[in-house]
């Protein structure tokens, strides 16, 4: 066996990837060497409770609740106990004493990010999170180094697995919501508080995250339009599915030219939408996610795989982890993060898109050129109409409205004004239609 | 603007890539500059006739056809000539003049690729090639570094456009080869002399380098086992759908580990196989490209997007090209290749898939009892079986046969003891189900 340089690497945290990381770090220790040139010796696991049950068998031993201590002296730090606080300030602790940072921690980069890039750039460190964005799908390096000589125009992304996964058994099992979360929950594809899948949360800090990368601009969390997917119900799919589509919580984020040819900007949103049945996202079924990345020069490109799970993530953590040897062994200091093309962040008032928007009316002579002269006075042209009458009793009638591309700030204010109509009984759904 | 450091970079060769790669040069030239910390001179393009007509609007003072000259002082060389010589000694001298290079030569890098790497690596230089495997698709990046902590199990790839546009209009169309082929040759996404795309060849050299980097050893050129998509009718496109398979031209790079526990090794091999048609890569059409992946921690991973295509290609040299900026910035040496797993390269008969065999033969008593015989003696297992006489009045049966996972040197022993054996009139087809 060839004699290499040996790095000290200690980990922090030891939960569903972590306890993985470890466990692959240990049982494929020679390979890894051979393909980092170096030997990654695990010097330590710092975790709470060293008592607490793991998912891998690994050797008392190694654990401490000690991080300060461990960090001390490492070659490679790699974070993965969640969170901002400790993570942030163990990070910055390694930065600052000579390590590269391996981190999965989405929350700490969507709102902390500049400030470790910062700290890292300062010393000449990196910071690797290949595994933050989407699980074990490799996207940040293309994003960060193979798509960095072309212009990405837009992403969209199914970046949250426990959302996809609920969606896709409404969709395929015409099951509603809720039904469907206890079953995730009980399953263990969603959390007990699934606050932070279903709202959102999760896919907007990836989002920040993907949108930086693309745009070589900070983005921080707060410029991120955001809603989940908790008002979806069985008949929003069922009439989704009926129209062609099927309903997804997607992350988009886009570059926005002005039409005056003016200066450029970027939207970055998160929201179920309406998704063309043959678009290679409407594919993506239970837990897995894809990101669809269209670039001018390059084209449509889609990376697809698992977004999350312990092992697989453990995968682009332990990539990274090579990646940091490589770089310590061939010396230089670390890139940094490109961002200088700083472009604004337009807030989802300025987004177009098309929509489709169901309303129930009253059945009654004159309501279609009520509704018709509301949209046009708004700027919202009329693509596609259908009308369906509930019942032959039924004094309601239910519309649903296809529009060409709109501006949201006229779409939305159009909504308010046909909720206030009088002819509008109810705004049952406005969703947005994207990748068509 | 920020006052960067000022990079040369030389281009060899202005085809459909070449020129391409220099107009974005040009155009985008303070994008690239904010990404990469460096300004991005363009130095000179060295051609063979500076008179040629190009794909894009090129400052004639750039070209010179002294390419000799232009390297000297280069800190960055795209070779995107193509062929053996003289790209080979261009890069050398490159190399040994301290430039990074950046090609997209896959020729040159499936037969001259060790010299290249290992002359990189005394210098301690970089050899980037994201566009030589699966054009605009980042997939070098995500197997030579996201996924160096994990170990690749199998790649399947479609990565040669030509075959997949041809195959793809045969199955949607029921066309035949030589028509589709002379059509695509009309429409340019075939080359005058086909060779190299309809016998597999360009998907071999692919195969090649993606099998080196997913199992970090060397795989020479000639141990790529390679079929080309010549002998694919419309009867045999026909019989694929029928059951349930498109047929599409794959390279398969496989790990294999012995039965018994011992040694392991790989297999890179090339031909035109069925896969089901709810496999991913069954969907890709036209003269797309996909790559997919399956790992031990990571799981099913896909990539997706163009495969060929100057604009499209060019992407993927410009990536590399601000990569190269970034390293020379940061300083270090290059990270030399992974080839330590030294894994041996098996040959066919060793490699382990299911079978589709059809056999045209006498339709008379007695004739399935001595080929399942035959089968059975062979160690060849039969899991399907289907039986179609061709007309009424017709002395011939056709016999599609579905094998179990059967050794390739075994099976191809039995095909021969079918042929011979008096019942068969004719052996139709043997194609290999990958995929399932």
């Amino acid at each position: 066996m060839t004699d290499y340089r040996r790095l000290r690497v200690a980990l922090l945290g030891a939960g569903a990837v972590g306890s993985q990381v470890a466990a692959l770090l240990l049982k494929h220790g020679d390979e890894l060497a051979d393909r980092a040139g170096a030997t990654l010796e695990l010097a330590g696991i710092a975790v709470r409770n060293i008592d607490a049950p793991r998912d891998a068998d690994l050797p008392r031993e190694l654990f401490t609740t000690d991080a300060d201590t461990l960090i001390v002296g490492a070659d490679i730090v790699i974070e993965l106990m969640g969170g901002i606080e400790p993570a942030r300030a163990n990070i910055l602790q390694a930065i600052n004493s000579g390590a590269d940072i391996v981190t999965a921690n989405k929350a700490l980069l969507a709102t902390h990010g500049p400030e470790l890039f910062d700290a890292a750039d300062q010393v000449g460190a990196s910071v690797y999170y290949e595994a933050a964005a989407a699980g074990a799908i490799p996207i940040i390096r293309p994003l960060r180094d193979s798509l960095a000589g072309d212009r990405v125009q837009r992403i969209m992304g199914i970046v949250n697995g426990t959302t996809n996964y609920i969606l896709d058994r409404m969709d395929t099992e015409g099951a509603e919501f809720l039904d469907v979360l206890a079953d995730a929950q009980a399953l263990g594809f969603a959390e007990a508080d699934p606050t932070a899948d279903v709202e959102g949360y999760d896919a907007a800090q990836k989002a920040a995250i993907l949108a930086s990368l693309a745009f070589h601009t900070t983005v921080p969390l707060d410029a991120v339009y955001r809603e989940g997917i908790t008002k979806i119900d069985k008949a929003m799919m069922d009439a989704a599915r009926h129209a062609g589509y099927v309903i997804k919580l997607l992350a988009v984020c886009e570059r926005l030219i002005a039409a005056d040819g003016g200066a450029e900007a970027i939207s970055v949103r998160v929201y179920p939408a309406l998704v063309p049945r043959d678009h290679p996202l409407a594919s993506v079924h239970g837990a897995n996610n894809a990101v669809f990345v269209q670039a001018e020069a390059a084209g449509d490109l889609m990376f697809y795989g698992a977004g999350a799970g312990g092992v697989q993530t453990a995968s682009a953590v332990l990539g990274d982890v090579v990646s940091a040897a490589r770089r310590h062994i061939a010396g230089g200091v670390g890139v940094g993060e490109s961002t200088r093309a700083n472009l604004p962040v337009m807030p989802i008032g300025h987004v177009v898109t098309r929509y489709q928007i169901t309303l129930e009316v009253a059945d009654q002579p004159g309501v279609l050129a009520t509704v018709a002269g509301i949209l046009s006075d708004g700027r919202v042209s009329i693509a596609t109409l259908e009308q369906t009458v509930s019942g032959e009793e039924a004094a309601v009638a239910r519309l649903v409205i296809g529009t060409h591309k709109a501006k949201e700030q006229d779409l939305s204010e159009t909504v308010d004004r046909l909720a206030d109509s009088g002819v509008v009984e109810r705004v049952v759904s406005v969703l947005r239609v994207e990748g068509d």
